[in-house]
């Protein structure tokens, strides 16, 4: 086998086959095949796209690259949900906790990322002394014992998908839906859950900008996941405006803990009972949706799924203080309010413009080693269709010493009024299973 | 400037500027550029293709990665030719001495190349002492004094596409037709000539399979040309059967100097002439077609282009007696000869067929470190359309010890025979000017 012939197979549109697979990522993680014929064969697949059956193949060549998580010694049904991210995407903080009161076990290894805000670890690296760094034990045993853990990466999992994230990350080859579909379910099939709700984000905030990529994503995701015999469904959610009300990693470990409360924003709240909900019935543990969502809704009406919240961050030596105390989180130290200039509906809250504001107040990172400010972000105060009289307030900035200016227009920018009435944006935009 | 924003420029199949391809050209050859970015960018070539403009300025600025011929110290005009490759193609070798006779100077630098045989110094290095290694000065002065020189680069001519063709070639990156066109036409505007005769070649043998192809290179290589003030003009013609008779480097000698002769191949002269009569009417040696071709043929009928190629000989240090002596080139050991089995028409000698045995035999290279046996290869004594009765002489096959019986065997197969009347091939398909 000469990897310049595999090459020129994807070139001309060809199928590879599971040994030509194995061949060239194998070879690639063991350095044999370099760099560059990788990221040729990388633009092809940009091109020419990978069959069902090939990113299928390819996706088990990453798993099988590194190392599994084996949950077997865990009782109950471990479930995994994962977000293709999106601003002010805080969901993981109020779903783990909510399918944990519900009775499945959410074993979840997260990520920092790059991106407008930080990861859902940074998240909680916002509450006081929070360890996100567990051993393989004592993620294993905490999920045992309080039905949910979210850690940092507690073994080597997919190495070669880390490596091939890398290159096609300088290379132009980010964007290809195969790709994107083998580096996520690799992980996925890699975390031992046999149940996987996909969260696939569609929109100006999302790495997806319309339905019908998001929608082929999905059915990529979903055909993988099923395919290695995981019951695998994806929803695609909006983000065309920013989910929930923060953007900013204190600020959502507080709008996720107020939606514990039952005090959350709308839309993020729908989501989390509608994931908790999709699960219960993927996982069997309800028949009909009914029950489902009644289940759901009760486990954070009750204050069940925060106490969960309170059980993580007490095992995971996070002060819980916070969850009354919302002081002890980093704070910022200037708010300033964003008020709208001429009453009428609001047709826009570009997600993306959002994020931008939010990254510039240092929220995010833009390269791995960009250090993080956790205190700052964006209130956002006025969802599309929401009637505004002129200085009605549209959105907070919690700003420390950064490009405090630019933001502020960044997020004057993003809001688009009209003199007509709008419709709210659908949450919900397509089931994939 | 984000050599990946480039990559994702061109993916989408938008244009790049001429500074833009300068930032990355030079930046490959400075090492400032990674391998890896600059094979995605030329799969993504491949992909969306290469404007005129961009094509002319990639050219340029291979072409001013290194130096370039001054020829303003020869007097007289210069002219060039180049052969996009084919089984038995010797052109240079007749067309070099026939140009001089007419009056033009030709100042060639050549190349050895991969192939199923040598490239044109290979073919000159089977005569007895002959230098392909000339300084500046002595290629120079040649030119000046015998109008003619056939040798090695004297000088660092487009270092960015050696670089740039050496990772094409692992990476599934060469079939692109502005890349084709910018590699050729870079070497070709640094070779300080000011009228250019491309010849393309088209069919099985050929790099371009098929006449829209070649016709698009040939488009491609003339626009780039005209486009710097440098008369090109492309000639397309036949590779669906070998050219001549000889293939393999000493059979391949000889068969120029019979040509020179006038006892040569028809479809070997007749392109040869008609080169030369392109190049005296695109220099304005010749107002006429008849004129030009009149004086072409009386050159080659007259001894004079002979005389010219022994000048050559004798001034870079060869044996002229080879042009008497054949004996004097390096010999095979074995003559086989093949025969016709059943009567009939020649439908097809699949030129491919004919160099792969020719490569068998040791006449070629496959990697540039590879050793190439000078005396073998194999004369092809039967053309598309003649008619043979059993027993007839289909080719000789000349041997040293490798591969003997597969390389038969390939010969054998590259002869297709109908019972119908068949056409014979048209040698000169299109010319582009």
């Amino acid at each position: 086998m000469r990897v310049v012939d595999l090459i020129i197979k994807k070139k001309n549109g060809e199928t590879l086959s599971r040994d030509e697979l194995h061949f060239l990522i194998s070879g690639y993680v063991n350095e044999t095949i370099p760099d560059y014929q990788i990221s040729s064969l990388l633009m092809a697949i940009c091109f020419q796209g990978l069959s069902e059956h090939e990113q299928s193949d390819l996706t088990l060549e990453m798993l099988e690259s590194g190392e599994r998580i084996d949950l077997s010694a865990v009782n109950g049904i471990c479930v995994d949900k994962h977000s293709t991210g999106g601003v002010g995407d805080k969901t993981t903080l109020v779903v783990a906790p909510l399918v944990a009161a519900c009775g499945m076990k959410m074993a979840k290894m997260s990520g920092r990322g790059l991106g407008h805000t930080g990861g859902t670890l940074d998240k909680l690296e916002a509450i006081p002394k929070f360890r996100i760094a567990l051993s393989g034990e004592e993620f294993f045993r905490q999920v045992d014992e309080i039905s949910l853990a979210v850690a940092g990466q507690t073994a080597n999992i997919a190495p070669a998908d880390k490596k091939l994230y890398a290159l096609r990350d300088v290379t132009g080859t980010v964007e290809a839906v195969g790709l994107i579909a083998a580096s996520i379910m690799s992980k996925k099939l890699a975390s031992g859950a046999s149940h996987i709700l996909l969260d696939v984000k569609v929109g100006d905030g999302a790495f997806m900008k319309d339905l019908a990529s998001a929608q082929e994503l999905a059915e990529a995701m979903v055909a993988i996941g099923n395919r290695q015999g995981k019951k695998t469904v994806a929803l695609l959610t909006d983000m065309d405006q920013p989910l929930g009300s923060a953007v900013g990693n204190s600020l959502e470990v507080i709008e996720a803990i107020e939606t514990l409360k039952g005090r959350g924003p709308k839309d993020l709240e729908t989501l989390c009972l509608e994931i908790a909900t999709k699960l219960l019935l993927m996982t069997g543990f309800e028949k009909t949706r009914e029950e489902a969502f009644e289940r759901a809704t009760t486990a954070l009406k009750d204050g069940a799924a925060l106490e969960k919240l309170k059980q993580m961050i007490f095992y995971q030596n996070g002060d819980v203080r916070v969850l009354e105390d919302y002081s002890l989180l980093p704070t910022a130290k200037r708010v300033i309010e964003v008020k709208n200039k001429s009453a009428g509906y609001v047709r826009k809250v570009h997600a993306l413009e959002i994020g931008n504001a939010a990254m510039l107040l240092g929220a995010g990172r833009a390269t791995k080693d960009d250090l993080i400010d956790l205190a700052v972000g964006i209130k956002v105060h006025a969802k599309v269709g929401d009637y505004l009289e002129a200085g009605d307030l549209l959105a907070t900035v919690h700003a420390n010493d950064k490009h405090i200016e630019e933001a502020i227009q960044k997020v004057e920018a993003a809001f688009e009024m009209v003199s007509e009435k709008v419709q709210p944006n659908k949450l919900i935009l397509d089931i994939i299973e």
